[in-house]
């Protein structure tokens, strides 16, 4: 089927708060969107219902189902293999809902599934900073971490379909590991989250050092770190180079394990450009092995922050 | 070409004491085997003359150059794109060798080049335990820690051609972390190769304990440490748990990366049956997000020592 006869994809973000969906040409144009409120929904037969009522209409706008190629959904803990979402923790349905099955079924055309930093992934390597590549690793710096693997220009789903939990891998094997929200200790995402950060800042705080940050309300954010480090405050800059020590000298494991051509950052936490990026960039040079010194890119995602999400879901409709 | 026109692969394995290369059918019988000593020969064409000079004769008594499929050779520092070895520490020749295009000019037949612990990999799914599997990854444990990671049934090269150095990922990064092989401190390699083992155990009798492993002159090996714990040795059980704490823990992080299905060991460590196995799984167990918990099998080779080297890198040859 030629993108000629099918030129459009639909794409959609599950979050815990929305559901973003929208319409996607071949050069990343979104033609529409809209949305709809995931916790309205307790029961998951009403959410698809409520979504497939606000999107038909806008399909039929831009010329029907005859131009649809298919549909990717980028869902917490989305599985690839079998289409279904499985007991994620921040969505009012518990249980294996079968996600794919539930709107290919009402709209008649090809639906798949994956977990929001695999879309995310793939969306760079359709759209963004990774077309072309091959090897590369993407690494989204959010409330949590994540990860989308991409080896031999494929997205590594692993055998259950779940592989690419960069976030929960062990930075700290000490007795004083920070705890993570997946209840084991010292996991990169309980240090490089924008939680993580928030901590980091507390932390220094704590130390009674005078800083811009004493005047921030409720939890720190990057921004507000990134605000008080241009305006050179010693405390932010601190922060900055901690998180980005611990993120760098994680990066390099990863190179060990797929060799990437490069590491590409999506999130907030980007958005503090040099103060971040460069302690990210020197603490991988310090800790790569010395065959890939010099030879690793870390980049800034090319998706924008508002349609990343839709996207990076989108794309992975065109896939054959 | 069909198996039947061609039934027989070459395999070689090139170590830094002898290279070893045999004549390999598809059921993983070795026809015959050969060998040279590496050391001897300081200029690489004379290496490469010597070798053909033994082969040659092997291969015309199984029915000549028509009924080989192809070459595959397992190498340190071996690269699958192009073919060569790069700067080999403990072979004789420095610089980049054409290693796969010295050999295919002379025998007229395809070469292909990977490392050992990649050629242990590929052995394995071909004749080994892996058989059937498409995610899985191989953790070589003898005087290094090597790997042979498998995603989607492919061999992970990475964008180089060295990915799956997961024995310099680091499991420590204390000041205390011990020092590696590569320069840098804390990598797995330090803790669960021959010689980490080996440390471990000069660390535990230097804290005064009884035990039989101090009737042991020079470096205490993994074989030793099994005969004193048959015996009931603590120290040798304390060496066994130290030393598969580690190693599980870093596998739960080689989970989180590609969900394989099975993680398999090999090498001499393994020889120590549940001794070594049982810690490596209840660590992995342990550390594992808990979405794996339960579904990663931890087995061991079903590759023979003796054979395994040169039965992996003829099975490089079977691929098209």
């Amino acid at each position: 089927m030629s993108t000629i006869e099918k030129p459009y994809v639909l794409g959609m973000d599950i979050g815990g708060t929305n559901s973003v969906f929208g319409i996607v040409d071949a050069d990343a144009h979104i033609l529409s969107t809209g949305s709809v409120k995931t916790q309205e929904y307790k029961v998951f037969e009403e959410y698809v219902d409520a979504v497939c009522e606000r999107f038909v209409p806008m399909i039929l706008e831009v010329g029907g189902f005859s131009k649809i190629r298919g549909f990717g959904i980028g869902a917490p803990n989305g599985n690839y293999y079998n289409g279904t979402i499985e007991f994620a923790p921040n969505l009012p349905w518990k249980d294996v809902l079968p996600l794919a099955k539930a709107f290919s079924d009402k709209l008649g055309i090809p639906v798949k599934v994956t977990n929001d930093a695999n879309a995310a992934a793939i969306g760079e390597m359709t759209y963004g900073a990774a077309r072309g590549m091959k090897n590369f690793i993407e690494i989204t710096l959010g409330t949590g971490v994540g990860s989308g693997i991409v080896v031999n220009g494929q997205l590594v789903y692993g055998h259950d379909g779940f592989a690419g939990e960069l976030g929960h891998v062990c930075v700290d094997r000490s007795e004083n590991a920070r705890p993570c929200g997946c209840g084991r200790k010292g996991c990169l995402e309980a240090y490089c989250s924008a939680t993580g950060v928030a901590r980091t800042a507390r932390e220094r705080l704590a130390k009674g050092d005078k800083s811009l940050l004493r005047k921030i309300e409720g939890d720190i954010t990057s921004k507000d770190v990134y605000d008080a480090a241009v305006q050179g405050d010693a405390v932010a800059l601190d922060i900055f180079n901690y998180t980005g020590e611990i993120l760098g000298a994680a990066l390099a494991d990863f190179v060990a394990f797929s060799a990437p051509e490069a590491i590409i950052l999506f999130g907030g936490l980007t958005k503090s450009g040099e103060y971040i990026m460069k302690p990210i960039r020197e603490a991988l040079e310090d800790h790569v092995l010395r065959i890939w010194k010099g030879k690793v890119k870390v980049l800034v995602s090319q998706l924008k922050d508002a349609d990343a999400a839709v996207l990076g879901a989108s794309a992975l409709a065109w896939e054959d």
